[in-house]
């Protein structure tokens, strides 16, 4: 996200406590004149708001992508507190500072877990009831619902982005880099969690952010929600697990579970409505069966599986 | 609540910080064998534990009905920080302690500000989007989630009441407490925030815990979302200005703003289904109306202003 701003030319100054990312990860923006980068923990309000203050004064921040969040669900439902501390706090904190230092917009990164299981009903931006179903989802919920009061209270714009399930590099969780470890762990055998049969929608992180700067341009509500998607209804953990069986261990067996969902909190399968996106007038040019070949070359590679 | 489960002979211990009852609420059952009270902060997690513990050890706690809160929104308003404390954080250490002591259920006190401002629907338990205008609304909508996600994980049943406009004593906040204390100050005229128009319905406390005790016998779900409210569409600010008028000032002049909102986070006006507490067998036996009379009689005798 940082790297495709800068690109623009816009300035950026990053906060991260790399508990799942890596310094690694940022190192191509290192010498750039248009980025700052601090390690910080958001959780640590004091430190937060004495950093972004300082720059704030240096120079005026008009607006702050929050894309903190602790992104493996099941660690959360081992923890809930992981969830609560770095999913909902680090969003808590950031209202808190944004508040205090009147910036006026907010772009954060929701999920489509904020759904629950609602079963095989189109999930719209305007669905109802929202009964989460892992502590992950809960604590975006949450976060939306507290930037939505911030909103009405003092915040001029806010857009919550409601992310499917999103593949690509640099991963440090999720189902393709699962498959891509165990076959290196045992190149004969990869044992997958359910039965294969869930069916999700992934997308690119690449077309991820571009969907998200383009809602940022084109939608002009004091308080935007959006479904981001791929144009199609997913694919199966079966898809997945013979494509990174073809890619990095062709002789591999597969072996499935008889469960429907993976794991308590995983949602066995859903269909995401892009229909307002699709009216903002943005598209993604990738299905999810090009994103997840796609993400598996560029995981294999990272993993050097290849 | 307390005295009403007492009432059926069933055992309770309240656990209570003070910070918006007091003590003088509990004294009518100091000397029962069913109560057992500890004063204690719900956000202090090793004093909340270690007290939840000790009495599950010594008699096994079968469900908990959490209905601490910063029921002050608008001081919430002013400070999120209240909100996430008192609303938030000791549903989140009431579902960690249930968790860690396996205790089965959980009956918890939400609001009808998790709809957040959704114009003049009818508001139904299903409906979305949930955008709460309040950060009491936001931190009832977090607990909310929070709790649907430890039904999925690890807790057997749960009810949550999505609460009404709720009158009565002991009273701490709210519009009629604020009228007969402005009319003590100055009996000759009450100033009103907002119109008059906005329009809500009201609960006397005492129905609003006749439902809650039927629907913890009658709803047999894992988690069973539950909108409360009286029969009727509401009353005006306006007719509770006059009743309270009428009783504690009859000369009184009534001034009224110009918004239609008293202040921010207020919602101005709602229809609330109930539906589907209907249909499980619940009905209110007293209209909006009758709830107001009868809470200004029973707030004006607490102020000592009949």
């Amino acid at each position: 996200m940082a790297k495709f701003l800068i690109d623009r030319q816009e300035r950026v100054v990053g906060f991260d406590n790399f508990s799942r990312g890596t310094s690694q990860n940022i190192r191509v923006l290192e010498n750039n004149n248009l980025f700052n980068f601090q390690a910080l923990d958001l959780t640590d309000m004091p430190a937060y708001f004495a950093a972004i203050e300082k720059l704030h004064k240096q120079e005026q921040i008009t607006e702050v992508w929050h894309l903190a969040a602790n992104s493996d669900i099941s660690a959360g439902i081992a923890s809930p507190t992981i969830d609560l501390r770095d999913t909902f706090l680090t969003t808590f904190n950031t209202l808190e500072a944004i508040r205090r230092l009147s910036i006026p917009a907010i772009f954060f990164a929701s999920s489509s877990a904020i759904y629950g299981d609602l079963g095989p009903e189109n999930l719209h931006e305007d669905m109802g009831p929202l009964l989460p179903i892992s502590n992950y989802g809960a604590m975006k919920l949450a976060s939306e619902a507290a930037i939505s009061a911030a909103v009405e209270s003092h915040l001029t714009r806010a857009c919550i982005f409601r992310f499917p399930n999103v593949v690509g590099t640099p991963a440090t969780h999720g189902v393709i880099l699962d498959f891509v470890r165990k076959l290196r762990a045992t190149p004969n055998s990869l044992q997958v969690l359910g039965d294969g049969s869930q069916k999700k929608a992934y997308l690119h992180v690449d077309d991820l952010i571009d969907a998200m700067v383009y809602i940022r341009t084109h939608a002009d509500r004091p308080l935007n929600v959006y479904n981001i998607a791929p144009p199609d209804d997913g694919v199966t953990v079966k898809f997945i697990a013979e494509q990174v069986v073809r890619r990095c261990s062709p002789s591999a067996k597969i072996f499935y579970g008889e469960e429907k969902r993976g794991w308590v909190g995983d949602v066995p399968r859903f269909r995401y409505s892009t229909t307002r996106l699709l009216s903002l007038g943005w598209k993604s040019t990738a299905t999810s069966e090009y994103a997840i070949i796609r993400a598996i070359d560029e995981i294999a590679s990272q993993e050097g599986a290849l």
